[in-house]
């Protein structure tokens, strides 16, 4: 799988390459990645991408031209999403989906935003990851490609770790206990120590429950309706 | 301002203060930054910081000892946030009260998780920024920086910028148009290059209610809410 980074600030984004499993990943061919700065392709004497809006507002817009040129050098099985506070929510389904993909080509926008006729013109899909302002794409295309690369086949070691993760449920996770049980004052549920699995999975079901029904009540309710129908 | 990240990768996160408004903005002195590492502190022959969980289950735990160590050395000021799938969503109010505080400390935990002890005894809040499973919590810390940033004065140059920003107000912002008004065939909204701005405004905001009633339709209803108070 191909990741392509369409940014400004290719360093904004390499930096996270450089240590723990995606750089693992990224070392063992899981995948790879790419950066095309639309910079580069600006027909403009001092290499402009941006300029003042049509019809006025503050603050600058990126300009058609240098993103038009850059993503129609993109191959055929280029599959490109925008970062825009107009699209979806992303959520784990989507990056389970898109991990997929042969190759996924991130557009990260600066400034107020990128002309719409790009948008128009290139999406296949637009995101949001969250209801947050930020400076540019990058840390979004960031989140997206670190939430879809652990869904590529082998990338984690051990796939158990990824089917008991929170949101892989509509429960969120029962709490987490590291050693040594008893650390100052403070001691992990009696339950816990005791060894039998069986009653252990069942606190951590109740307790997951009850995390769920105070932090996401309405996540609770899809629990309960896709557990109605297994029965 | 001061943001201090405690984590075992401040590689990860230093890479995105290179470049564009961040840099700027920490070359300006508008806030500090700093890393603790709690490998740093274990108290274990080979620096260890995670275990497998008390109880069982997949995945290391990480566990107290290190983290209570790091934790113990801040100063009273420090507003300590964690990262987690149980925390609420991140939103635009979290980074406008955050960007409010002298000191805020991201925890980043690492592995299937942070032993809860660690947690209940450290936590100001705990934040989730999205409904998809990542990593580590070093991207979901610089989210969060990135969007409280923005709002500490003097870092932006415009204040209009911020203002009209989306998630300013409950309504999707209007699509944007760079130079030249006609790109190849696509040319913009007609309205928008006549020069008259309330009548451009106007189409903007006509053009914002229709984005958001299509993407957003729960934002709209707040929209109509806080202005027929407005009336």
């Amino acid at each position: 799988m191909r990741f392509t980074y369409v940014t400004l600030f290719s360093n904004l984004i390499e930096g996270y390459f450089q240590d723990s499993i995606l750089k693992r990943a990224l070392e063992a061919d899981h995948f790879q990645i790419a950066f095309l700065n639309p910079r580069d392709n600006s027909a403009s004497r001092h290499h402009k991408v941006d300029d003042t809006a049509v019809g006025g507002g503050a603050g600058m817009v990126m300009t058609p031209q240098p993103l038009f040129d850059t993503l129609s050098t993109l191959d055929s099985d280029a599959y490109i999403i925008f970062v825009a506070p107009v699209g979806k929510q992303f959520t784990q389904n989507d990056a389970k989906r898109l991990a997929k993909k042969s190759h996924v080509v991130f557009v990260s926008g600066r400034y107020e935003g990128i002309d719409e006729r790009v948008l128009e013109t290139f999406a296949d899909e637009v995101f949001s990851i969250g209801d947050y302002v930020l400076t540019g794409g990058e840390l979004p295309s960031l989140v997206m490609t670190d939430a879809i690369v652990r869904n590529i086949n082998g990338v984690l070691g051990n796939s158990e770790s990824l089917e008991t993760e929170s949101f892989e449920t509509p429960l969120l996770e029962a709490p987490s206990f590291g050693k040594p049980p008893l650390y100052e004052d403070m001691v992990v549920p009696s339950e816990y120590l005791k060894g039998n699995h069986s009653r252990i999975l069942a606190l951590k079901l109740a307790l997951s429950e009850c995390k769920t029904k105070y932090f996401r009540p309405e996540q609770l309710l899809k629990h309960k309706i896709r557990t109605s129908y297994e029965k």
